[in-house]
């Protein structure tokens, strides 16, 4: 059906590929040049959009290189969280993963993506710093959102869990992921992985519990 | 009792003592000067120790930044943690953290030092690559462990997940240990968390669960 809805999610489709388009470029430019190496509007060519319109969508050439998620994209992601309701904690970690499984999805993450990353993050060491404080500061808002539906303070313990559970899953998802061996989807991988966590925690286990 | 063992307890937190000076020098050192601003030798001149001396502790400066453990320490922590026997993939995670407490503790892990890698971190960032390698080393090595004693492949995904819950508990908890407002000890703060954890991974919770 031909709604607003869809015409939103169709327009918040095209900035995010184009987001995607500008860090690809910025991150290969980065391995190739260094930091200093290029300019915003080497990018902004490559990409065939003006220096302005740049600027909608990262405040600088460094934030472009990191990739930060379109802010509409993180309203929606809330947006949907929230709507479920909330359902006991076990469903904060279901939540974060359907949810961001789907967002995987729809944003089309490959292979190629991470490994230009990793290529600049070499070239400019001090990226990394950059990029774990956008880790750091968009973890924090998942928290106060996890406690805002499970109506708990936001230094809820648990609410911390269930963000530093989900970002470990990703990581170590996304490590078996990239690995040239691999034949399975990421959503398999990362089930696969959260079922394993849930397995370790199990409050209960048998005195013999081999293997 | 003064025995064989109390003596291989003596040497060995003389030699921990030797490696955490090193790496509290080191790192001063870096922080102050970056990594070319100073030598070995400058080094060994603060601690007292011959230059010959330090590559028993280290192979390199940058390993003594890091402050690789002592190799006899793992050997240790492995053996103690074998000794215990398998007891199913909870007592896993409980023996791991009961262990790296016991190590923190008679290593008197302070704040100071954890401020001071931060520093020659800062001065230093590609030093950050090789911290995370040293540490994915360790991991690697760890999951090895677990497997052996749980009796599975080294693939297994509990022994990777159980790996994967220590290191997040312990970077979160050293988080909150660091904050000046904490009042509480390691371990208190370790265990608050694990048991964060298991609340947030439980199979089953109640459909109303706040909060």
């Amino acid at each position: 059906m031909m709604n607003s809805a869809t015409e939103v999610t169709r327009r918040s489709q095209k900035m995010r590929h184009t987001a995607t388009h500008l860090t690809t470029v910025a991150r290969r430019l980065t391995a190739e040049r260094g930091l200093n190496g290029f300019t915003v509007e080497e990018v902004c060519d490559e990409v065939d959009i003006s220096r302005r319109t740049f600027f909608n969508y990262f405040p600088s050439k460094e934030d472009a290189i990191i990739g930060v998620q379109p802010e509409e994209d993180l309203r929606r992601f809330s947006d949907e969280f929230l709507a479920r309701g909330s359902g006991g904690w076990a469903t904060v970690v279901d939540d974060l993963v359907e949810l961001v499984i789907a967002h995987f999805e729809s944003a089309g993450v490959h292979t190629a993506e991470h490994a230009q990353l990793m290529s600049a993050l070499e070239r400019e060491p001090k990226l990394l710093f950059k990029f774990m404080g956008v880790t750091r500061e968009r973890d924090r808002q998942a928290m106060a959102l996890v406690a805002q539906r499970e109506n708990v303070a936001v230094d809820d313990p648990r609410a911390e869990a269930a963000l530093n559970v989900l970002s470990i899953l990703l990581r170590s998802t996304g490590e078996h992921y990239l690995l040239s061996e691999n034949t399975h989807d990421f959503s398999t991988l990362l089930h696969e992985r959260l079922a394993a966590m849930r397995a370790v925690l199990a409050p209960e286990s048998p005195r013999k519990g081999n293997p």
